[in-house]
């Protein structure tokens, strides 16, 4: 192994160090507000893609993988800043938005900030000819229009299970696309294979989201780390409402009036099985993804890892009941 | 000249041209607001330095410099739409701004769209290791500093000129000195003429800001094409009012106790010379500018162009009468 050349473990926790550095090296100012960031970061799941991707046959990983891990996890730290504005949200990760803390205006800058601190954390990879197939401005330009479609599709009831998944394809699959990508980038040249990555990392992206939107509708605030029961009174229409909605067209019709309170609505999502039908759709991605794993027959320890990470982003119906966010791995 | 190499006016077009592809080829949701822009953009003054700077001894211009000049371009875009969400504008360049007219919401997305596609254009230069230097990412940081410092040091009336002149240098001078800094690239290698090209973009900058000050209290609207008379209103305190209040500290007290109409300070802020003082001001940073000019000892087309961006991002005290926006650079 190489000076360059890191196991799964000593790779993560470079990655976990390099956010940090950066994070804490800011100017004043900005750390004010990004040092907020150090202490609730998640379990950096995208982070963890890039560097099982980026594994070789004997299990280890060069160290531009640990750039483009922290890179992304920088980024997706951007991503949340602005989300968190788009959304109006008070709470994040167990803490208080940046937004809500510290004002619209000073979160806008902030991640503009992180956004450029991840492009100049790109820029440290050995060999960027190696790299020019990543176009990271082409995975932020898919972000941007999955959260402007999810923001223009506020409150439309009548939005279609196949622009939702349009939406979640871009608002969040594309960055664990672009996780999985580089990871294999750094340790593979075949084209065939990195196609399987690809999708590998889009289908576990679509699966973390749906969870997600679960979530939503099955946990209280404490245990999900963040504020639940929030996506319909903001608006945001996410699968176990379509579903609901679909069945039931009288409720549609009263949440249109206005008329539908959160509280009902709640109970009828559980009930009409909108949860039950997120879960299986998500279960039909998780199979989908388990072919791309299967088909990529990688060494033991990869393909562990790769395994916990999907089966960890997918929680079915069975496990409703149990679902911690210590279990699972956070957005 | 090699079909990779133009003349200035035709450099300029195919700026411009490019610029209104990426606006234009944008996703529809993204080009309903982007396209807006495309019929309100300035008159290049940064791209037009990119490309007076890229110019060699026989005048032509690599198309490197294009990409530049446009990616520039963009991320100015990029940085005017979240600047507008921050001073919260209606107006800019005579329209009304996105944020106003679409919501805070769509307008931080469009921004992070915006700033995006400027580094997706950079992606386009021809040998990418030519130009390694040219961190983009630290330029975007510069500006981000910038606009959260004069964001911290909203309604502080005893901002001083000091710190006063280190926002307007990351806000508005960093992007100028990208500008000059990226064209020379272009065409030069020799590092002490690159630092001069450096000082006279920063030097430029910061004259261009402090006439733009300068113009809040001395047009109306429709001459200058935006919200005037609106900076003390928010909170934002430059150099003409800075001087005010140093000179007239009751001014200050008045302020502090929100017992200071803005139609009152703006006679005041004539009256006491804080505009004059602002010219000068820029009056000493033109002369530094015209000394580095001068030390670059340009053929006469390149320090022609460069000669009028010079002054016409100056306006000295005798020229406040006529000031309007034809006969100015729009910022």
């Amino acid at each position: 192994m190489t000076e360059l050349s890191l196991n799964f473990g000593t790779a993560f926790e470079k990655t976990r160090a390099e956010v940090d550095r950066v994070l804490l090296s800011a100017p004043l100012l900005i750390r004010t507000y990004t040092s907020h960031l150090t202490f609730t970061h998640g379990k950096f799941v995208r982070a963890r893609a890039v560097l099982a991707c980026a594994m070789d046959e004997k299990g280890s990983i060069h160290n531009d993988a640990v750039v483009f891990a922290a890179a992304i996890e920088l980024l997706h730290l951007a991503t949340l800043v602005h989300d968190d504005i788009m959304d109006d949200a008070a709470m994040r990760r167990g803490v208080e938005t940046l937004q809500k803390k510290f004002g619209k205006r000073r979160a806008v800058i902030c991640g503009d900030y992180l956004l450029s601190a991840a492009l100049k954390e790109l820029a440290q990879v050995e060999d960027t000819d190696k790299y020019k197939d990543l176009d990271a401005s082409d995975y932020v330009q898919q972000i941007c229009m999955g959260e402007l479609r999810q923001s223009e599709n506020n409150f439309n009831y009548n939005l279609s299970m196949f622009c939702y998944l349009g939406i979640i394809n871009r608002k969040t699959a594309a960055l664990f696309e672009a996780s999985y990508f580089a990871g294999a980038v750094v340790c593979e040249q075949d084209e065939k294979r990195l196609r399987l990555y690809r999708r590998l990392g889009r289908y576990t992206g679509i699966i973390f989201q749906l969870t997600d939107d679960c979530i939503d509708y099955e946990c209280d605030a404490k245990s999900a780390g963040k504020s639940v029961q929030s996506d319909y009174e903001q608006g945001v229409i996410t699968l176990p409402v379509i579903h609901t909605f679909h069945n039931k067209p009288e409720l549609k019709k009263r949440a249109e009036a206005g008329e539908l309170p959160a509280k009902e609505l709640l109970d009828q999502v559980k009930k009409s099985g909108g949860v039950d039908f997120t879960h299986q759709t998500a279960k039909r991605y998780y199979e989908k993804a388990s072919e791309a794993l299967e088909a990529l027959r990688f060494p033991r320890q990869k393909a562990e890892i790769l395994k916990e990470l999907l089966d960890k982003s997918y929680c079915g119906p069975g496990k409703t009941g149990i679902f911690r966010s210590d279990d699972r791995l956070n957005i």
